[in-house]
């Protein structure tokens, strides 16, 4: 695991493991797909990929597909560097790549599109076989990441795949709204959505901090509530035509009654308190509702949201619905008043009143409503689909009421967690108890990328690659749960997604060049790749900030599950594995400690002239002590002589020090530290235990002491 | 010198030199100011940069001023971390920073616009005060330069400014047609330009590999002739609106009547020989070209103008006119009987007659007309500007005609030379023997991207960071000439321009992760830091390509002036210059020489799997010899033992064998390799000769041979 991990630094200045000598010609036994399809057999044999590779398109074939194909055929070469005849094959039977699709499917991206796709590859030819379009859409990625290359060139190995999705709905929401992000960011988005084959692009297009879409008949929406940062009505069309190309569905979100303050800007009218109102400039929720119980209102949605059916071709419209506080509602004596009259028994009761009223506007406009869990209600209808920012039991109770939904609760990639975190959970994991009819209702799931904590700089680094993960989560068979083997996969998919345009791997250097105001980074790239955002929602409680805040710091350049904290954790489970020899990975594992021990005179050096970077002497002097202590462990562990109690004592207290987020990041190394100062103390143990129960007796004393209690 | 372009690696994987340790607070005597102002004076104090920091604009402001300031504050935040306040101070007297400027300028940018400003700083405030909008532009990134930081914070340092430019045309040419270039790349180079004070963007748009811009008189010009890769009108009025905003004049060249080819598909009845035409997809000279002797020709092209004129706003519009075999006019009887008929002598002759005519059309609608050298004749309207491909004498000799020039030779960017050479270059050397009248129609120069060899992805680092210096040239005073400090603020620089969207540093490592198919790049990246793509017209005559070729080799992530090899050569400088002691970077080059030496395995290794990097198998093989070499080197230097000569004459055979370019590319040390060589086996002479003679000495025979006789 750990050799071929090596393999993935992010940046390549710690390096743990070494890559084993390849054999020349590479029985292709593990892939690095991604998503798994649901079948793959690989056989024996291969298939050149060299200048003379021909496409044949049979059956029919439509101007989709045949874009499709030349992006999928102009990505091989760029990656092999050969160049390709221009132009489809006209005999069939003599080309290297036969794609035969049965129609182009529906043009407007559907939930019920057949994305299924087989896919044969023996020695003389590849044969991709889709009932629409976008099953060969899907089929072309599964292709290029088959595309593997040795001594005797680049080559995909012979293979039988049979794949459809496990979801009909596999999304990815991208909030515009809070920071504003160009359609160059959707773009490039878009392109790695599809390469991991998710289907659903959900636009958060309004919120209290911005309304992001230009409205020809109420322009004083994105004229005053905008900063003139919005998506033309052209742009729009360009978006999704876009991701039609790549099919994927654009559903828009018009969150409401509740994150509307951007909309009463230029519309206080329809504002349950007067205003006037200004864009939110800080985060959390605004009181700003509209008012529900005014016709004149409905009239507005109604013209609105004819308008953005015309624009958005897609059959649901989200609503958002979510965390309206009712403050505003409960204060006004006329909307009290309403809600005695209609016998509305409180906020949320009106709530649903509104979201009927809703329902009947979008219905007319031939949409289906999309919201949050807040729109359940027993008086919502049945065809509406209900997004779970709560959980799996909320999403199976509503499915057993009849309501198809998502599940988004886990996928929350703003919150900076591991990729494993997302990775496992299930919209419909195994122990819930639905029935068959009841569990088709949960259509899938949408990972949410909001926007307090992104720019356009930093969001792909946010998105991406852990968003491959949980693409297979939503298209894979749910056993297919190796977390290990998904990080073996996913270094690989990383780079690939960087041919599409994706800054993910690429922006932090440039970011910590701007830092440094230097081209030499290498203390801060080692410092940046071992720290990670904090997650869960601690950012901003020490350093509040604003819209405005610039997000061009440490933390912005550090990315969440770092990839050499990683390889430090297996390094050093291989390490203690290993005992009581304790040869594997020690020699990797003494360099990184060296290199972080000495880090603090560099990272000093840079402060000299980056006063941006003055918040992270402190952290780079626990990394320097943790690099101490590493090697401290290192050779306690490799003289077979314990340390002191006083000793363990005093390292896991430098530890616990060194696991205090400073500057919005922590250490991202804190357990592999814990486990090795533990192995040192229990050394005396192994004799006694044996090599598994001296590694379950250190995996329980190194668990981190549990939070202190607020 | 090499202590501060250590902090300047590319890849900071060679480290040649360390930083000196920096004082706590800095004195600005070195500036990193590019192009360099016409007067600076630097005194003593400061200006903190920091969260009050409020700007006030004083007479009058426009749209444009206001959007200036409002991009160059949010660069100055994302660069310090520091949020500023929003919005304009209303009491100047209180402000950190003042702009006065006298007023807008003229709307569509123009060659006489007043670009100077004045800029003071002491420990209260800023002012800069400029006679326009364009003026205060140039004076904000004159401003952004200077900030810097130490211990104490961000701040500027006290100073007066006192800037104007030495030419009114400082251009860049893109090539768009040859490979596309979409809207995005010239936006983000607009910004460069502008970063570095540069007015005139010349777009090359029409070529025989394509027409690059929506004709709706003659639609089928771009639906036939680009691929569907064009500017559409909007977007071309998009660029023109950003460069203005931007201070930049865009000149649009429609090349004729030879690199006409892509016009002649869509219209082959502009030729001067009979079709069918097809997109040219080669490189060189091809022989279409418009028939100068038909009226229906001057017809189209008087519609054809008249409606680029309404698209282009600025008073010059380029009609290249450049490389016209005449072989068709030469074979076609009725252009060889006009030419009798009207006493034309020659396709020159004729040539000229064909530019008169379009002379006249351009006026009609406004415009002037720029071409190239070859327009030059007795009969070319003296409002006409000569763009010079062929250099100082023949701008001279235009000026002293009485014709506006342009010099373009010596600034071919796309040739990979390195950037001294262009930077030594003047359009008006010291030693041209022109009038004062005469010089001053020199009007400036344009660097020329031509695109044989570039994509999207590769154009920013062929332009950047380069650029720069041929922008100080065109604007600095002609007697900043200093290489070594022009490398020194170069590197700054480059980083300031990556904050611009600019991937000219970030995307190699994209591009190398691509080529080995993994994060593990090191050994690539090792080897692609000491090489440099062939310079001049070598590429393409080993591995001839075409317009599809894919350009993602080595030789693409290479990049025109190594960054690391220029540190060796300094670093091989310093050495000798310690003799005898040879101590100063001994031990930063024996670090490089080691990895140098053990590059090949891991080379090897990655091929293993990227047969795409088969190619580079025999340069890292030569990489590791001189690596060999120059450990050797080192030791004999040391040692104060000679070595032997057969000892240095095997190994000058083995670095002028390293010196062939293999793969596109050529290693870029071999002049400090030879060096390092001779200086060794002249260490006997060193006592006898004393410093200065011995290294005058070495230097003489370490002179690489002359070029073999082809």
């Amino acid at each position: 695991m750990i050799r071929t991990l090596a393999l993935a630094l992010l940046f390549p200045l710690v390096t743990i493991g070494v890559a084993t000598a390849q054999e020349a010609v590479k029985p292709p036994v593990r892939h690095t797909l991604m998503p798994v399809p649901r079948s793959v057999v690989f056989q024996t044999g291969r298939l050149a990929v060299q200048s003379g590779f021909t496409v044949a398109v049979t059956k029919t074939s439509d101007a989709r597909l045949l874009a499709g194909l030349g992006r999928a055929l102009r990505r091989l070469e760029r990656r092999t560097g050969i160049e390709f005849p221009r132009g489809l094959a006209k005999d069939a039977d003599a080309a290297t790549f036969v794609v035969e699709c049965d129609g182009p499917g529906s043009h407007v991206p559907s939930v019920d599109e057949n994305e299924s796709y087989t896919l044969t590859v023996d020695a003389k030819r590849a044969v991709l076989k889709a009932a629409t379009t976008v099953g060969a859409l899907r089929g072309f990625e599964t292709l290029l990441q088959l595309v593997d290359g040795d001594r005797a060139g680049y080559f995909l190995p012979a293979v039988t795949v049979d794949d459809a999705p496990r979801f009909p709905w596999r999304g990815l929401l991208i909030d515009v709204a809070r920071h504003w992000m160009p359609i160059e960011v959707i773009k490039r988005n878009l392109d790695g959505m599809a390469a991991v084959k998710l289907n659903v692009l959900h636009l958060h297009l309004t919120e209290d901090q911005g309304f992001r879409v230009e409205s020809r008949k109420f322009p004083k929406l994105h004229q005053m509530g905008s900063d003139g940062n919005y998506f033309t009505q052209d742009q729009i069309r360009e978006i999704v035509a876009y991701a039609t190309e790549r099919g994927i569905r654009v559903v828009p979100e018009f969150d409401m009654p509740g994150h509307v303050t951007s909309w009463l800007v230029g519309h206080p009218e329809l504002a349950s308190a007067p205003g006037p109102y200004e864009i939110g400039r800080t985060w959390g929720v605004f009181d700003g509702a509209l008012d529900p119980t005014r016709e004149e209102v409905y009239k507005f949605l109604d013209v609105f949201y004819g308008e953005m059916a015309s624009l958005f071709p897609d059959a649901y419209m989200h609503i958002g619905g979510d965390e309206n506080n009712g403050k505003q509602w409960n204060a006004n004596a006329a909307i009290t008043a309403f809600m005695a009259r209609n016998k509305l028994a409180d906020a949320n009761a009106l709530q649903a009143y509104f979201n009927q009223r809703l329902t009947r506007i979008l219905k007319k406009y031939g949409k289906r409503m999309v919201g949050w869990d807040e729109i359940l209600h027993p008086d919502l209808p049945k065809d509406a689909v209900v997004q779970s920012w709560r959980g799996q039991a909320s999403l199976a109770d509503s499915a057993r009421n009849g309501y198809m939904g998502l599940l988004s609760n886990g996928y929350y990639i703003d919150l900076g967690y591991r990729t494993a975190d997302h990775y496992l959970v299930d919209p419909l994991p195994p122990t819930v108890n639905l029935t068959a009819e009841e569990a088709k209702r949960v259509l899938g799931g949408e990972a949410c990328m909001w926007a307090e904590w992104i720019t356009p700089e930093t969001i792909d680094s946010r998105i991406w690659p852990r968003m491959a993960a949980i693409a297979e989560r939503f298209w894979s068979p749910g056993i297919v749960r190796d977390v290990n083997d998904m990080y073996r996969r996913l270094a690989t998919v990383s780079i690939q997604l960087e041919d599409l345009g994706l800054r993910h791997e690429s922006m932090a250097p440039v970011m910590l060049r701007r830092i440094a105001g230097s081209h030499w980074i290498v203390p801060l790239a080692v410092l940046a790749s071992v720290v990670e955002p904090v997650t869960g929602y601690q950012r901003g409680r020490v350093r509040p900030a604003t819209q405005f805040t610039p997000l061009t710091r440490l933390v912005d350049a550090a990315r969440p599950d770092s990839m050499v904290a990683l390889l430090l954790r297996f390094g050093v489970d291989e390490l203690l594995g290993d005992a009581p020899r304790f040869r594997i990975q020690r020699q990797e594992l003494a360099n990184a400690f060296q290199q972080f021990r000495d880090i603090r005179p560099a990272i000093d050096r840079l402060i000299d002239e980056a006063p941006v970077l003055q918040e992270a002497a402190p952290l780079a002097a626990d990394l320097s002590g943790l690099g101490a202590l590493g090697i401290e462990a290192l050779s306690y562990l490799t003289s077979g002589i314990a340390p002191t109690a006083e000793w363990r004592d005093v390292a896991l207290a430098r530890i616990d020090q060194a696991a205090r987020p400073r500057a919005d990041v922590e250490l991202a190394i804190i357990l592999p530290m814990r486990k090795l100062v533990v192995a040192a103390a229990e050394l005396g143990q192994f004799a006694e235990l044996g090599p598994r129960a001296w590694a379950a007796r250190v995996d329980t004393l190194a668990a981190p002491p549990p939070p202190p209690k607020k």
